[in-house]
């Protein structure tokens, strides 16, 4: 990977006409709340006041095995995540669901799954079958990290050729929950205590035994300042192309959704890939795991949603799509006061 | 107004179904969060497993002025009242705009505007002009709240006719969080101070003395468990026809979406006058005034949204809306994992 350009930040003179137009709007001052904080932000992404709806929203979902799965992280074994891509394909996955009510293009590429899955056409970048085991090894070499780095952006490029005004990446994978925390953990200086949360069910003693993974791939890791190094050692190729996926999007000034805690670890690596990235960023939703709160914090977002939604998947920033169709429509046609 | 016959509540039946069909979905137990249990709610109030998807969603705004406005308890004049039922008509307003975003029917009511508003054919059911200053006399004669109830029966009616199945009451009128808040209290025994917030947005001043108008009318109105003495004591016709108008939808068993404080004040007064009715309504948000978190508290109901809206007009029901269609889209829609 060649060193990024610099970000270019988000329209300062557009948020700042934005902010303008939302107080002229004839509403009381501050009525509509964060949706008149997304208008803003939509219009500051998109240099225009007020902002385009954005009805070109597109979701991808980044499949990938972790071998830490093998090692009892996780209440559901392996095998379900290729069973889950199926379902992807079928449209019988949550995200699916959801996505056809919002009518948000959604495309599902197997990254690193343990499975052959070939006959879905899902296959063509993939990456390796299974990214290692935290824990005992680096989740990528060097070289499958610039892979998936560059298979995230191409996807971005992709997704943005077909007119992309929002970006939303999802990842499915059983196990994803612990390098996702471990990203976290890693880029802020936390402690395995303080990110790990229970994914899709784990119980006390699976919590106990998580933590005690995590903080074992975190002595693993040991201090290190370098993203690519923290995300080769502790990530996984569907984590890293999402870093890639967001960054690129940032790059090309197309705003990104995140989602829950693995669309918000790889929202972190991508901050700290290409600095300046998390402005081209929204928070979706609250999910339940510790360590997509905190980091989201770090990367001063406040979610739009609070569902206790732990599905994963990119469902919870495609839940919120509606609302931030709802901004850019206020602000497009509430009349002004003067007007009234 | 006869006694009404009594409440029945959603079907028990139904939400142990739903609740088996839920966890009996291809995802992991409880992962739907919020959306799941709305998911089981909905089927509760159809009496249907899965629930139907709520296309046909009827919203309707009773607009009216108050005599407290006329004593400085609002940081706008009620000139507004009449120009934001033109908006409303014209659908420039918040909810108007939301409205069309969503698909819901809106309809604009007359109820005791100060103004005539005979050229926009919304005043057929007026019950007066302004309602009274609740700090110094009754909101609103025995007759008038009577004929309030009847008009929010008739048009619950009327919506329930042309196919509802999901109700929303929005409101429109300075001054009105200061009966709101009143009815709150006096239902609670609460203090003003507990109940008091700034409207669209009254200064420290206005606050406390906004918290004296509230407190002389909890005084004026005394211990009275009568929610008929306390509706025509400290209402308005506005809210009075909104809680027949919840009143009724609950007696017919179609489920009603909160707002923000006025329609929640209007929910406690159907409660209060209706026991059991509460168990046909769901918080569409949480808004910025005080007394609607305590009195969805005191109903067992939480907010789907929480935007820090205050913008009234029934907009936050209305933000609401995509996300309970998402609800009964995912128990239809989800592959049960006995299908995998």
């Amino acid at each position: 990977m060649n060193q990024p350009d610099p970000i270019t930040p988000p329209s300062a003179a557009a948020r700042a006409a934005a902010q303008e137009h939302l107080d002229a709007l004839a509403v009381p001052r501050g009525a509509l709340g964060r949706l008149g904080e997304l208008g803003v932000w939509l219009s500051a992404v998109q240099d225009q006041v007020p902002p385009a709806v954005p009805e070109n929203v597109r979701a991808v979902v980044f499949a990938g095995d972790h071998g830490v799965a093998e090692h009892a992280v996780s209440a559901y074994p392996r095998e379900i995540t290729p069973m889950m891509v199926r379902a992807f394909v079928a449209g019988t996955a949550g995200v699916a669901v959801l996505a056809r009510q919002h009518g948000v293009a959604l495309r599902v590429l197997d990254l690193a799954v343990d499975d052959d899955l070939d006959d879905l056409e899902v296959s063509a970048y993939k990456v390796r079958r299974g990214s290692g085991a935290i824990h005992l090894e680096d989740a990528l070499t060097a070289e499958e990290l610039d892979r998936s780095l560059e298979v995230g952006a191409t996807v971005a490029a992709e997704e943005i050729a077909a007119g992309a005004q929002l970006l939303i990446s999802g990842d499915m994978g059983i196990g994803n929950t612990t390098p996702a925390a471990a990203l976290i953990a890693a880029s802020f200086g936390l402690p395995a205590e303080l990110v790990v949360g229970r994914g899709t069910g784990v119980d006390d003693a699976g919590l106990a035994h998580k933590t005690a993974v995590i903080a074992q791939a975190l002595a693993r890791h040991g201090e290190n300042d370098d993203p690519r190094r923290t995300l080769a050692a502790l990530g996984s190729a569907d984590i890293a192309a999402s870093a890639g996926f967001m960054a690129a999007a940032a790059e090309a000034g197309v705003p990104v959704v995140l989602d829950g805690l693995i669309a918000v670890a790889a929202g972190v690596m991508a901050e700290r890939l290409t600095p300046g990235a998390a402005a081209w960023f929204v928070a979706g939703h609250r999910s339940t795991e510790p360590a997509q709160s905190l980091a989201l914090e770090k990367l001063g977002l406040a979610p739009v949603l609070d569902l206790d939604l732990r599905l994963g998947e990119g469902s919870g920033a495609v839940a919120a799509v509606p609302l931030l169709r709802s901004a850019a429509r206020l602000m497009n046609e509430v009349a002004r006061l003067d007007a009234l």
